[in-house]
């Protein structure tokens, strides 16, 4: 138990102690790495309700393109996990059940690292003619396993919470067309509501998802100038579909194999961004949609009025039952601490919006309303409050997407020759957008003397936004011509 | 695939083959036995949907009841499952990982079989006054994994979706109202919205939960007579405190362990209850609340009339518009194949109402309605619609539970000598009332006596329901003097 709960450091300054202060005891309590087993950490209530709230928000999004929920086991067999040759290489980070009670068990069974190889062969009983395509449905409020060698709360953990939808297609159009629309699902949820920015990034082909023929990405970045993966859509082709015989009988009678996409949002790496990309020195700032409390009520109590003291308490307990009927989570913070240690504690777990009440609020029948983002005082008269609440919760989602997008923005840069990139890299954050020759196999030597001279990668290619290289520009790495603009920065 | 859905058994006569056909691909697709593991099924979009109704019932039960949601990992470090001795009986159900990629692990883990061993260790370091409680949490959606040995779909499984609350308070009396307002939570939703009866017991001592000092069940009977255990509560009095260190400083600065108590109706098994009690030798019946398709609609075309069968498909689309706006859900089913094969389909899976429109409801602008209880025609004029949907879905409930209250009922029996209870268990289902002498320990050679002439079991005494023994009676067992009325069974 934290004393004196509150971040010591400075996000810009030490951005790894400040993100570990904000999520454990001394922040914002989302969750508690004390578990005893390296890697697996526990979620409390402040940060389930957060992650609660993201899957939601995706299994809204994926229903309302057809997805159907489902639920498999935990588990894989062992032979399951190895069919897709390529996809096989996870099978190094896989935790092993090999004993039941005192026995060992007849043959050793897999925890799912992801859900192909479980989801797969069920499909292939499942499927037999066009008319049962195309089949869309999800996983949500699972865990994956795998063994990671270094782990931090949300970023990377060895159990971890997924969502993964998994779709068959009767042709690669209708896989095409079910890529764009996970990124449209991103946009709405991830930049529209959750503010944060991203780039949707078609990833080189030596950089895809063990068994896809192509892998589409959103990339984020955070304070620390590292780009880190947050959504994944894999175009599987009919790779699985061969290693698992999932056919159906198509128009024309014959057997063909479907054409797969999977899209996966990291729920937890979404976390991890809106902590990193939204807090302060102060702690969280969260966007209204996502906040488990939008409203705290700190009443300002005098210790020699005591008769005062009772219309200030039921005021605030009146408040609280009016922003309750609004729809609104509110908490009234009617603990023995200080009003100033009770606005501290607010703004350290990212409340939206604060309203202070003390004697002058009750005789003017108003209350004083501190936003989180902005901090500064408005009066506002109860008759106005619902219209102020609202207003006030579009101006701090405002601020916060603003801040985001600028640092985002700022922060992609471009380079034309190595030696700019080199200096880019080492004196700014973020990505920079060079010249280049393939994303094919082939122009993986050039990403490689990339990664050598800055240690940052090629993240890929932007998608749905085709950038044009001018005729005559040259690879960054190899000189010869350049076919695309590639993003390269560090990454998690 | 099944080429010609649909139960080939009655339920009445071959209950364990029509649960399976019910469960499986001849019925409802509710779930896959396919996977290839033992004990590890696959729950089906419509089973899913069935699930999550029944998860998010609980979630706002508690929820109300001001329980917060946490997640805690799947795994659990062994030193912390044996640390309460008697719980650590569940030793050996476990599953354990002993390997990652292909290496051995130092230490090897846990799949959980239930929480009590992985949270508790954490409510130690988050627990320090008696301002911190009580603290009432809870886990939901997650799964926790048995090696059982015979297993069945939701009835036993070796993994299973679970459910479960951890409560800590000051004092055994606030330990004793919660569990009273577990009781509440079960009447509501179990009895009040999936109309499921049951008895709420208090087991006798040599049939607690391995670490309780006192256990409180909810049991259900299915129709082969069994009684299926669909709830727990476990009084833990301060017994995992002990073990686990947790203890708080209390309004008098001492240092006290805490008292605790834990909740879990059994998700699955509730879902087994539902199946089993409801439905009938045409398929699923499902209470409205929990039903994935509210409505079906189903088109009379006739190959002779397509200009006909143009309105007809025409005044579908629009009803189903309309009953989406009403809030229910609704299926169009417009597929190739007969009326009759529809009908069937719809009332195979549970589908409350059925709305059938061919030329004549076109012209009348009616539609012929059909509840899946009664199965009964009424013309229902399309202005009355609204009114007349949750008036027939209310009637559907009542007739739901009235079926299932009465076979409740008329399967409790009473027995006073050993000889009457042998034969109301051969030639009877369900449960029998008998006087016992004690439900403490030295009770068990009585029950052991009861199992051994019956194969029935002792399953408690009804709590909050004082039933009493008239003075002079005997134990049907030892025919000392009987302290108590006890529920004997059959169980699963």
């Amino acid at each position: 138990m934290i004393e004196k709960p509150g971040i010591t450091v400075k996000k810009a300054e030490n951005f790894s102690e400040w993100y570990s202060q904000v999520c454990l005891e001394q922040g914002a309590h989302l969750a508690d790495i004390r578990y005893g087993v390296q890697g697996f950490i526990v979620i409390r209530p402040y940060g389930f309700h957060i992650l609660r709230k993201i899957y939601e928000l995706f299994e809204e999004a994926v229903e309302a393109d057809c997805h159907e929920p489902m639920l498999f086991p935990s588990v894989i067999p062992e032979e399951n996990l190895q069919k897709e040759k390529e996809h096989a290489g996870f099978v190094p980070e896989v935790f092993w059940i090999t004993e039941a009670g005192s026995t060992k068990l007849e043959r050793r069974i897999a925890l799912r690292p992801t859900g192909e190889t479980a989801i797969y062969p069920l499909y292939s009983l499942w499927l037999r003619s066009y008319k049962d395509l195309p089949l869309k449905h999800y996983q949500s409020r699972i865990t994956v396993f795998r063994n990671e060698m270094t782990t931090r709360p949300f970023l990377r953990g060895r159990e971890f919470s997924f969502f993964e939808t998994h779709d068959a297609f009767q042709t690669h159009d209708e896989a095409i067309i079910q890529i764009k629309t996970d990124l449209t699902i991103m946009k709405d949820v991830i930049e529209n509501k959750l503010m944060i920015p991203f780039y949707f990034f078609k990833r080189p082909q030596w950089d895809r998802f063990k068994g896809a023929d192509d892998t589409y990405v959103s990339d984020t970045l955070l304070p620390d100038g590292k780009r880190l993966q947050i959504s994944s859509t894999h175009d599987l082709g009919t790779r699985f579909a061969h290693a698992y015989d999932i056919k159906f009988k198509d128009t024309d009678s014959e057997e063909k194999y479907v054409y797969q996409t999977c899209f996966g949002p990291g729920i937890v790496r979404i976390i991890a961004a809106l902590i990193s990309i939204h807090g302060d020195d102060t702690g969280l700032v969260l966007p209204s949609i996502v906040a488990p409390i939008t409203v705290v009520i700190v009443p300002i109590l005098f210790t020699d009025k005591p008769e005062k003291n009772k219309l200030v308490t039921d005021f605030c307990k009146k408040l609280e039952k009016k922003i309750k009927e609004f729809g609104y989570t509110v908490r009234f913070d009617d603990t023995e601490q200080s009003p100033g240690f009770k606005f501290n504690q607010g703004e350290l777990v990212g409340i939206p919006l604060r309203l202070e009440v003390g004697p002058k609020e009750v005789d003017s029948n108003t209350v004083t309303l501190v936003r989180r983002t902005a901090r500064l005082k408005t009066k506002v008269e109860l008759t106005k409050l619902a219209d102020e609440l609202r207003n006030q919760l579009t101006l701090l989602d405002g601020e916060i997407k603003a801040k985001a997008t600028a640092y985002f923005k700022d922060n992609t840069k471009n380079a034309a020759v190595m030696e700019d990139l080199v200096s880019v890299i080492e004196n700014h954050r973020g990505f920079v957008k060079v010249p280049f020759c393939s994303v094919t196999i082939e122009g993986e030597k050039c990403a490689d003397e990339i990664k050598k001279l800055t240690t940052a990668i090629v993240c890929g290619t932007s998608y749905g936004n085709d950038e044009k290289v001018p005729r005559g520009t040259k690879c960054i790495a190899c000189g010869k011509g350049a076919k695309h603009i590639v993003y390269v920065a560090k990454t998690y």
